[in-house]
């Protein structure tokens, strides 16, 4: 999908929780009926913002005990939209979240996002606030695939930490959605300027949905909920009133503006490298995931492309051997790739076969439409030998080796089959 | 040094070098005069920016062959001051690079960046630019310790980096530096909100200093050199026309902006860490830098803080094993500890003494006031054994060590003494 609309949902708020889910299925509902395919809601809509009320207002999603959720759910799937749930105090066993829950066109859970970075902060006189009173924070980034293109999450706060928005991109999202309620001291200082900042280095949309103002309540939320486009302009926003904000998406510019400003390309992972924890410790670690960074399939602008070639660096933890691969390029019989190959691409420059690295090849499908592709590159798989090696697509860190190699460039041709 | 006067000295650039550098020193004479005791230049202030002038103009630095920096030399300590000389093109062998040379209140050449990320971008029908034509990139991220500060240095396109920028917040700079000529198209696009962006995830002050506009050259400037504080706010900024722009820098708002928003603890080392491969392969790799990251001298504001403490997490790179470790806490008697110390203070909490890491008190010096200063907490030594281990500060992996450990949190304090 190249083109949908998104709506963000900027909600009044009060004590009345009841009123507040009633509120939200009504916006909801009139959003979905101007066209918008995804909806975002402000982060903790169902109850006031304080620590007094998120145990008080707090739903155990896990065990079916959330009328605010099941309400999301039950429109996603009559309206068939994606909903990106803004956030809700939400009680497991004895801790509390602030969680954000993905809902697909299915009506089914799709995601749930638990705030990583908890909101401690302490401007003397202006704002001091310390979410780590009542929350725990969450364990993992959280980013999805819906039918409207590949969706990294993070809660308010979670945006000041740029590392987290370039593991998203690095994922292959298209979109990162803030749910989000800055205040009157950080809302003017830094709501706008770190959405295009996230949006501008990552090359691809931002949306954020804040709750409006209420100059009563206890914390006065900053509003101006926006959508960024992938070279940080803003493409729509609003003040502080309560609003539906309703803008199309082109994701076909992210496209573009990834090959008018190439920096994936342009990286230096010889001097700086980003580590995705949860990716460099997953059993199956590969490079197929990574090129998302860097492409989209031709068919539906999805994350990866056919033809794309990138760079790949290896780095010796724990030694300085040396190698250098690369795939055996036939470009023409690339196209008759069998789903499934386990044959060696590597092409081994230097001395001895004891420093031979793994190389298979694999098949994914897209993120976007779904299709098989075959990745004709690098897929290196982790072992449990000693020495290993970290390969390095531009900048992140996406799989490791098992044997000691040096820190010359490895270089591979990634390309994608349908 | 807490507080000192800095100059942007937005120049204009013409094809007659001999007036470019006359021009240049009259703008020096006229800042040092006001009181500036940092100069800032912008990039290519010697030569029209083009591709066909660069060969032309570029200067044998390294050979003393360079009247550009001779002059900056000679002004720099004829009057006491430090000039972050913006960048002129270099001729080293065969190679052409953009360079930025930093001069001491002593005239000595104290640090000299090449630009790592070059220029290469393409946004048909409003900005076509190669300069991989004709220069050669850097090979080295450059901090400079200076009268006025650590300073990180990066020439114009490497503002787009955000991992350079992180890597210099680090290792502990005050001050970016950035040089840069940012163009018609991609000036009111982007060079603010990067500035910004940089300094407010960063918490600390970024210059820039562009050449002045001539709108008969063939790349046309935005010009704007302005000054950004570590919120990420505008201290003082500039329209396009010539311009000597001077204001006060004051160190101590870093601190107190890192007090505000403590992201330096609120990182995430469990789910992103930001490698910085110089430092990884250095073969003294040590904490006690990166606790630069996070404090400041107590007498100079500089890098480092009497008794601060910080959280180190421990991944293990091909092993899940796991321990925890915190410093023996002897309040008291650490402020009796010698210059220079090697008695480990890991205290091991889990299994066999053959998981146990070397670690190692050491001595350093504040990098602003150069004095003495003891680290109480780890100094993890970096070996040939199997399976190393990857230190984490909050976000940055900052040392390796020698033992297969697992992926719990290694947790430390660090004191730093006068």
């Amino acid at each position: 999908m190249f083109q949908f609309k998104i709506a963000l949902c900027q909600l009044s708020v009060t004590s009345d929780k009841e009123r507040n889910i009633a509120h939200a299925r009504e916006a909801i509902e009139e959003a979905a009926g101007k066209g918008a395919q995804l909806i975002l809601l402000p982060e903790i809509w169902n109850s006031p913002y304080s620590n007094d009320s998120f145990p008080v207002y707090a739903e155990e999603i896990d065990a079916d005990k959330s009328p605010s959720t099941a309400m999301l759910s039950e429109l996603s799937r009559s309206l068939k939209i994606t909903i990106i749930g803004g956030s809700i105090p939400e009680r497991s066993g004895d801790r509390l979240y602030n969680t954000c829950c993905v809902f697909g066109a299915d009506g089914k859970l799709k995601a749930k996002h638990r705030k990583i970075h908890l909101f401690d902060i302490d401007i003397p006189g202006q704002m001091t606030f310390k979410e780590s009173k009542t929350l725990t924070a969450g364990e993992t980034p959280t980013i999805v695939d819906t039918d409207v293109g590949r969706i990294g999450i993070g809660i308010c706060y979670d945006i000041r930490f740029q590392e987290l928005a370039a593991i998203y991109a690095a994922r292959g999202a298209h979109l990162l959605c803030y749910p989000g309620a800055f205040n009157m001291t950080t809302g003017p200082l830094h709501w706008e300027l770190l959405q295009r900042a996230r949006a501008a280095d990552c090359q691809l949309y931002v949306a954020t949905c804040s709750p409006a103002r209420d100059s009563n309540s206890s914390y006065v939320a900053w509003g101006h909920s926006t959508l960024v486009g992938p070279f940080g302009e803003i493409i729509v926003t609003t003040d502080h009133d309560e609003a539906i904000v309703i803008s199309e998406i082109d994701y076909s510019l992210i496209e573009q503006r990834r090959a008018n400003l190439p920096f994936q390309k342009q990286r230096r992972g010889d001097l700086y490298q980003l580590v995705d924890v949860h990716r460099l410790n997953s059993t199956r670690t590969s490079i197929a995931g990574n090129s998302a960074a860097n492409d989209s399939c031709k068919t539906c602008l999805s994350a990866i492309a056919a033809g794309s070639t990138f760079s790949v660096v290896a780095v010796a933890i724990g030694s300085k051997k040396s190698f250098r691969s690369s795939s055996s390029s036939r470009s023409s019989s690339e196209r008759k790739l069998k789903p499934v190959e386990t044959s060696n691409d590597l092409k081994k420059e230097d001395s001895d076969s004891a420093d031979a690295v793994p190389v298979k090849r694999e098949v994914n499908r897209c993120s976007g439409c779904r299709r098989k592709v075959g990745l004709t590159g690098f897929r290196v798989d982790v072992a449990s030998s000693s020495a290993p090696i970290i390969i390095i697509p531009t900048g992140m860190i996406a799989a490791r080796t098992t044997r000691p190699l040096d820190d010359r460039p490895l270089q591979g041709k990634i390309r994608w089959l349908r």
